[in-house]
């Protein structure tokens, strides 16, 4: 493997350990009940590229998915938002999204919202009809972001 | 994190910004209607790694899936190509592969017609049974792609 | 691409090709009936990087997934640990995880078995609810691991 090779007797030469790969769990939400009992990060850090975990745009009031979907839409995009900005990362570096969805009819609804967070360009996306989600939601939005 | 300092003190070295990483919008259809009005991007190519978005099978003529599964199959994997290929890789370069299928008993008919896209080795996959996909799909086939 | 010309002058220096992405196919059931047919590696390591394929629990005896959940979802969570450590690598350095789950009532006792494979911190993670799954499963987990 030539490039490790090569970053290996780099690190030796500099006093470093350049194959280490750092990562760092980023809990944004840190603290929190739900954070306590579910065994997920919001997201993992490695090196310069983020694993964004499933987010729901659950309504704190009642810990159930908002009931409008509009809503519902802009509360997990503002979540994954939350989560990237939290890792140090913004909503420029997302690279790429996974969107699952309980009703396609919602298709427009989602993506009315969803453009406003990416002005300066689009992540690769899949958009998918799946048949239930947890408490109730009608998306969860998935994706990896890599630091400029 | 030793990596990206070491990269810094090398760029610095050689007045270069190593630790920014480049991303592409890759659009292999830049200026269809479909484009236009869609909130992604075809893949997106960061470093060496290119994030391939949810491609489908769409028939041309009628905009929506095609009728015969083993068409569409035909169909969703030749665009996956025609993207790796406008981002300057080969399917040679495909790591990772997830296929979501409307009806598991089309397994067999998609498998016949992947397996002639990876003649020097198969990516990882998974393949899962998905409620609904947009316009009539059986399929939709996302993946990563790193270039050698 | 700064970094991609960085690698390419100290690999010209080192005499060695700093942007060849070394990949390496992982099947860590070699051999096997199920293997020599299916068109997937169990995962791709590409640098230091691990994709790991949808992973299913299930019992040899049948080769159909194990009746009782919590035994397929040990099943299951064993094949990726089999996996990954195939490819030289630990459960620790998985960064993220999908699990496709066929049942939302046995979220809790998926995770009761996921939880004690990462003691060490949670990758992140998405938990989607499919509506069938290869096999009789209830359980579909695939993944991205990171070499420390």
């Amino acid at each position: 493997m030539p490039t490790r090779l090569m970053a290996g007797l780099l690190a030796l030469a500099l006093g470093m350990n350049a194959v280490a790969a750092d990562r760092k769990f980023i809990n944004a939400e840190q603290g929190s009940a739900a954070q306590a009992t579910r065994p997920i990060s919001d997201a993992v850090l490695v090196g310069n590229t983020l694993y964004i975990s499933g987010h729901l745009g659950i309504d704190p009031a009642t810990n159930r998915a908002a009931t409008d979907p509009a809503v519902e839409a802009k509360l997990v995009m503002d979540r994954v938002k939350h989560t990237v900005e939290a890792a140090g990362l913004s909503m420029d570096d997302v690279v790429s999204i996974q969107v699952f969805c309980t009703d396609l009819a919602l298709y427009e609804t989602f993506n009315n919202v969803y453009r406003t967070y990416f002005p300066h360009g689009f992540p690769a996306r899949a958009f998918l009809g799946v048949n239930t989600l947890l408490r109730g939601s009608h998306f969860e939005v998935l994706g990896v972001a890599v630091r400029k």
